[in-house]
């Protein structure tokens, strides 16, 4: 049941499916259908530290994909984590890409015949701070294997930020910025708009000088392990902190997210209660 | 079966749910638990130009919704759309939200018993560029209704329109801007990230120096009548005018997003193949 390449011959299929921010119920009904499609499913493990979002992968799987069904787990490439300038980084993320492509390139060629189809779950939306799409467009430039590449978008934890604090992004008629936490001083300098900082390695919200600024922050969003705090940046910034550190201690890892808001702005959209 | 308030009495509950940008299945597993919930639903209607888009509406509530359910249509309050300057566009926003607001806050009382839940269908996700929370913060402020509100997040155009040209939004550790067109001289002159432009009431790209940009475009994203194009900004500007204003006179409306790219950046994540 393949699609035909101008070859004639059966070309693979490559499903790229967002499955939202940690919630299996963020699943779409376009998610659904696109996994019951696939032959086989690559999960790509961080390592032991996330295993909850592995076994996560693998319950969605039970519930929607049709048998049978495969499932093939590999390991990520390692990557340099410690502090480091622009172009070290740059660098560092280039090379863990190359090595992430030649991951999946012989996941494609081996793992997938022609005429089959294969897809990826992606945390989030494919579209946001997710190496995925760019790591399949340089094995298509390689020219080893190729397939027909669908993106399903997903719910981020973006959306899922500003739901569970019951708040806009934006302010009216403003921007809104959403930056990796090493941008976030020279982002977070020059605009009106609000701003969603990603990718925290640390914790970047002590940088900030919090004059004016409210902070609605959020940690394993969708999960039953979720964590909200919200108010002036200046007065929840230890809580926070605090709520952080423990957390990290408790689970092995973190993954936060959070919305800086000028309150300058016109009337303030706050929620119409603290859901924290 | 509501929830009791501090008071003793039933509270009403109001879901805002994000249904996503266009196409049915965007509907999380989420939004349709969501839609079974409701005993309401208030449809606020955008004038007969966009029936189309309540029409998608109504069938989404007759293949999830559970029976009995009523719906209350209502007319949006009309507002000014001519061009205007920034204080100028503050203040009718304002007034349209209040106006707004006075209407919310009257389908509350009158449509909604004490222990009822109503809900708010929304296109995209609530949080971008939607002012129904911001209008139910305000009724909440107002002090005449109460209702616990809850969030169900959304697809956005923006997932939808980077999905559709199977693109990621950001470059590799590049911050994003979402912007309202009217913005988007502002932002565009100062960032090296790329930009989504979003409720574009003309042809702002056509205002843009395109030297060194990407534009990749889309319009009725994730419906039938789905358009995109992607290119050099200079080379495919005309097209985007043409294949716009034919668009907009066969439906009589047009809702469009787009994404700009500095190519000065690292390896394009240029598509696989042209999805347009």
């Amino acid at each position: 049941m393949g699609t035909q390449n101008t070859q004639g011959t059966e070309q693979r299929t490559i499903l790229v499916i967002g499955i939202g921010a940690g919630d299996p119920d963020h699943l779409t009904l376009q998610a659904v259908k696109a996994i019951r499609r696939a032959d086989v499913f690559f999960v790509v493990g961080k390592g032991a530290d996330k295993s909850a979002l592995t076994d996560l992968r693998h319950q969605m799987l039970e519930e929607h994909a049709e048998a049978p069904y495969r499932v093939v787990e590999v390991e990520d490439p390692s990557r340099n984590r410690r502090p480091m300038d622009r172009s070290a980084y740059t660098s560092t993320i280039e090379d863990w890409r190359a090595r992430r492509g030649d991951l999946f390139e012989r996941l494609m060629l081996d793992e997938l015949a022609p005429g089959q189809t294969g897809a990826f779950l992606v945390w989030g939306d494919p579209s946001l701070y997710d190496s995925t799409l760019g790591i399949l467009a340089d094995i298509e430039t390689r020219g080893r294997v190729s397939a027909a590449v669908e993106v399903v978008p997903g719910i981020t934890s973006v959306s899922t930020l500003a739901a569970r604090h019951r708040i806009p992004l934006n302010q009216v008629g403003r921007p809104v910025h959403i930056t990796p936490a090493r941008r976030l001083p020279e982002v977070g300098r020059r605009d009106d708009g609000d701003i969603v900082v990603m990718l925290d390695g640390g914790e970047s919200f002590t940088q900030v000088e919090g004059e004016g600024l409210w902070i609605y922050w959020g940690a394993y969003l969708g999960t039953p392990d979720e964590l909200l705090v919200a108010g002036p940046l200046d007065e929840v910034r230890d809580r926070i902190r605090q709520v952080r550190s423990e957390a990290r201690a408790r689970h092995g890892w973190i993954m936060d997210t959070y919305l800086l808001r000028n309150t300058d702005g016109p009337a303030q959209p706050s929620a119409p209660s603290d859901p924290a």
